[in-house]
């Protein structure tokens, strides 16, 4: 059974006004969906990044599949890296400065290819991954400030409305759980002086005492400022996420800081890991298949972690249900996932995956059922995504220009505080 | 398809009276064959060490593999854990002091399951592992100082001859290399004053000037006689194996040794990996599937070795086929397998696979054909071999014992130099 075909589809789907510290997102967010056709007829599914350089790459690539056999994933590796010369040959050390548009690219089609192993061997993708340890993966409420709308006054509102103030945020976050269950808080930061955000979260603490809580201000604090505020976040975190921007920043938080640190920002890459075991920078990683180079990566990253005593978390961005039943899969599979997984996902409206969105109980999403990924494509709504794509004009996210459109003097300068 | 029943074979194979640090090879060597069936009729087999020991472990945890998916190797970590209480769940970090017989076990019953997994899906076992980087696999000529023959005169001499002297080790590699075409040599030392065995080696790299040489005291050096000798081995050696015996003394070692370390002694399992990596005291691991926990497992050791810049080889003990069969297809899967394999194979005579021995061609062994390992049971060696077991007496490796028959007053004491 070879590979005979290979889509790649751009989409866009509706993403609220929510606040970070790059800004805030546009009204749509960019997405691809990759099919990957056999001989034979079956379909495996992807779903990456929708940036004209994560297309421009997928493109590229997508010819020199033909042939493989979906099993092949050494062979869909020397394809990948082939588009990226000078990066290193699939037998070298992972290079240190990392490599996320190669691994961005393996990971996009990897998962494809194992949808496809699944179906062919009639396994769900967990069970092709070494077996279910838990049937529900838990993820967490992820819980953001927000405008009430988007500038442009020809896009909808959403029914989310503003969420600028500590009780806003208690009514987004009981919604969210209200709805999904979930057991965990994460909750964005890095758009507000820390010390108000501080305050949001002990509203939610005094709210929700029972949820674990976590604070992410995607590298938005200096060392200073995180030294100034660590003791008003004494006790009341599961994890502190990407408080700074870098790697040698985190190692120096590391040194005070009263809980363990998380990041999707300074280890990305496998070439990372050394620096950030030797600095003891990071306590928790969120992983993310996406761009860590698909779920095996996934499972080695795990190994690792088990390894040298680091936690276990999955990071998101915004994504339909590909990317969520890929997440759900692998994280049925590693037992040592420690914590629940962030997902975007309450807060897109559209799907690409047949009979609609998933739907989490008890803040858990179940395994999909069916052998492989367990969805397959709607193809009606893809072509409507695909639509809004060509028509939104956005090929390059910039929450920081969307910002502007709000507040015209708005500077994205990191760290903002 | 589920697990139906599971059968674990002692047998014992003639082994020759080859020399090393812990004395010599006894008249007959220990090996344990797995059998797995499934429920329509299917056998993986995997191949163990033989000891009491291990025997004991392989049956106590036998019988809770009954009803599981091959597929599932999550739920057989979990029954192999079962066996050893406090040493952890399969979600925890690797105990430091590593884990030896539960990662073995793991071992012997993983690669049964993924031969059952490839029999499944029509895969060779190389292909289930992400496929084949290389259809051919090299190996090492391993070298052995040995004795004539047994000390026992019933048992049979082999047609080796004695092995003492500098010219009769260059006859032994020219025969080595002439059956088997290696193209790498490895030599096994801790017996001779190093500078004798140094001496061994110079004749071998006059005879053999574009062979890659290795030596292997097994740990009996001491770090004062391996600074003294290091520049006796300056430009010779591709790498040195665990000149001295514990970790701590590799990372002193390593701070004036003039060419890569390596092991299979110091970092033996997941655990030692974080001191491995502060210490900087080892450049090559040579990896065991049989335990460091099986084949995926090996397979995570090569991305940390990948992650971590260090090189990777693998290890042998005496074995027949079926080990043969489980390292080439996992050596045939890892892009950085960048050093021929050791294998005792060439010193063994008996077989327990239909078709008899595994043959080399220049120095390197092809990928067997056929789903899963590609090799099954010759049933009357294997009942031939079991009673060899049961017929020889030994239950647990001795060569300390077997070299006192030779010289009585023999002590094993390490460093023995």
């Amino acid at each position: 059974m070879r590979i005979k075909s290979v889509r790649v589809t751009p989409i866009a789907f509706r993403d609220p006004p929510l606040l970070n510290v790059a800004g805030v997102h546009e009204p749509w967010a960019l997405r691809s969906i990759i099919e990957v056709e056999t001989s034979d007829g079956r379909v495996g599914l992807g779903e990456s990044y929708g940036e004209a350089t994560t297309l421009a790459d997928l493109d590229a690539i997508a010819p020199s599949l033909i042939g493989l056999s979906p099993f092949d994933l050494n062979a869909l590796t020397r394809a990948v890296y082939a588009r990226f010369p000078g990066s290193g040959d699939p037998a070298a050390q992972f290079p240190a400065g990392g490599d996320k548009a190669r691994a961005s690219a393996l990971g996009a089609f990897e998962v494809a290819l194992l949808d496809l192993q699944g179906q062919i061997a009639g396994l769900r993708l967990c069970e092709l991954l070494g077996g279910a340890v838990r049937e529900r993966v838990p993820y967490s409420a992820y819980l953001f400030y927000k405008f009430a709308r988007h500038k442009d006054p020809a896009v909808p509102g959403d029914d989310w409305g503003e969420v600028l103030t500590h009780a806003q945020m208690v009514g987004e976050t009981r919604r969210m759980i209200e709805a999904h269950g979930f057991g965990s808080i994460k909750f964005k930061g890095g758009v507000f002086e820390p010390e108000y955000e501080i305050e949001t979260l002990r509203a939610l603490r005094a709210a929700f005492p029972d949820h674990p809580l976590r604070i992410d201000p995607n590298g938005g604090w200096s060392v200073a400022t995180t030294r100034r505020v660590m003791p008003l976040l004494d006790g009341l975190l599961e994890y502190l996420e990407d408080p700074v921007g870098t790697l040698a920043e985190m190692g120096e938080v590391a040194r005070f800081a009263g809980m363990p640190l998380a990041t999707n920002m300074v280890t990305i890459a496998f070439g990372h890991i050394p620096e950030t075991i030797r600095l003891g920078a990071v306590q928790v990683i969120l992983s993310d298949h996406h761009y860590w180079g698909g779920l095996r990566a996934t499972q080695h990253l795990a190994q690792i972690c088990r390894t040298f005593g680091l936690g276990l978390s999955m990071h998101s961005n915004s994504h339909l249900g590909i990317s969520l039943a890929a997440m759900t899969h692998v994280g049925a599979a590693i037992p040592n996932l420690a914590y629940a997984a962030d997902t975007h996902y309450p807060w897109q409206v559209d799907e690409v995956i047949a009979g609609g969105k998933l739907r989490f109980e008890g803040g858990m999403l179940a395994v999909p059922k069916g052998p492989g990924l367990g969805v397959t494509l709607d193809r009606a709504a893809l072509a409507e995504l695909h639509e809004n794509f060509l028509r939104c004009g956005i090929r390059k996210r910039d929450d920081g220009a969307e910002m502007r459109k709000h507040q015209p003097g708005w500077n994205g300068k990191r760290p903002r505080f």
